[in-house]
């Protein structure tokens, strides 16, 4: 997507370590109308595939997935990292494993807000090893929910997750996927998509 | 607000412990075409303010500081619960006890996303106890940011945190304000507003 890749280009920040800091748009500070612009994206994509409910995950992928249930007028579900504590009987859980932050997470939804009837368009900024994409494949699994396919803000294609998910039969649609980044000069190369 | 205190008294769920759920269209699931009503709300009462950022807190309060954000045409910035590991000069960072949680968090936001240029709408989901709510004013304090006023949707008018905010100056503008609860009827009361 045009608007996302020259967004990335203007105001992200390549750092040493294949760190692509988008805070002052996407995932700290948050441009509300871009959130529009990339959620009717994805409304186009996803049109005709009978979705009812946007599954993402707190804390970065709940105002994208706001702005994408609006343009879909299907409610929001997010899933949340636990203390281990509250896991009962009344939720899904699984685990995730950040490598941001260096633990793994115990990552839950309620029973009652996903079921084998939802038909689920999952959507987080970032997509890169694919933990927290497995996560919520999982808790959709264990719902015996379908799912229609997943948006992504932007993928690191230098990374494995979007290949290793693809191959399971999902449907990713990443607005913006970079091929390669280099944090002496700043430069990003992104995938060319149809779109 | 009629249809916020509509909604809680036909979806929420009153528990022992003054516990009000409203997980299936606040905090968890989220209603986003009730979100844009409660955000066309706050725009209303603090429309004349000079508002140009609104500040909110991960996870529950993003949508709804998101749905704020898109009709006052400012961008949102979230302060995160952070490991301490990341907190170095290039953040304002203050602690929140989380009474649910029982821990306290180091909570941060960015030098570059909050300024003594700013005037903050600073939006929640909830206000009890008022210890997060002290946290994001600490912030903006830090910042030296001008704090317009604050917007929730749900406040637990028979705990302090509302009065304690109030008398220190800060306007707070709450949609919906239980004055009590009781677990055994289900029954909900509302403090009479004026709007």
């Amino acid at each position: 997507m045009q608007l996302l890749e020259e967004r990335i280009r203007r105001d992200g920040v390549v750092k040493e370590g294949n760190v692509l800091k988008v805070d002052s748009f996407l995932n700290h500070q948050m441009d509300v109308e871009l959130f529009d612009a990339m959620a009717e994206e994805w409304a186009r994509l996803f049109r005709d595939c009978g979705v009812n409910k946007i599954l993402t995950i707190e804390a970065s992928g709940i105002g994208l997935a706001c702005a994408v249930g609006r343009c879909m007028h299907v409610p929001v579900v997010f899933a949340k990292k636990s203390q281990s504590i509250n896991i009962d009987g009344s939720v899904y859980s699984t685990k995730i494993r950040s490598f941001t932050h260096g633990r793994v997470y115990d990552v839950i939804v309620s029973r009652k807000y996903l079921s084998e009837g939802d038909c689920l368009l999952i959507i987080d900024d970032f997509l890169a090893n694919g933990c927290a994409l497995e996560g919520l494949l999982d808790l959709a699994d264990s719902a015996g929910a379908r799912v229609a396919g997943v948006g992504i803000a932007v993928e690191k294609g230098f990374q494995d997750g979007g290949e290793r998910i693809r191959s399971r039969g999902v449907r990713v649609e990443s607005l913006a996927i970079v091929e390669s980044m280099d944090a002496r000069t700043g430069e990003i190369v992104f995938r060319s998509q149809s779109v």
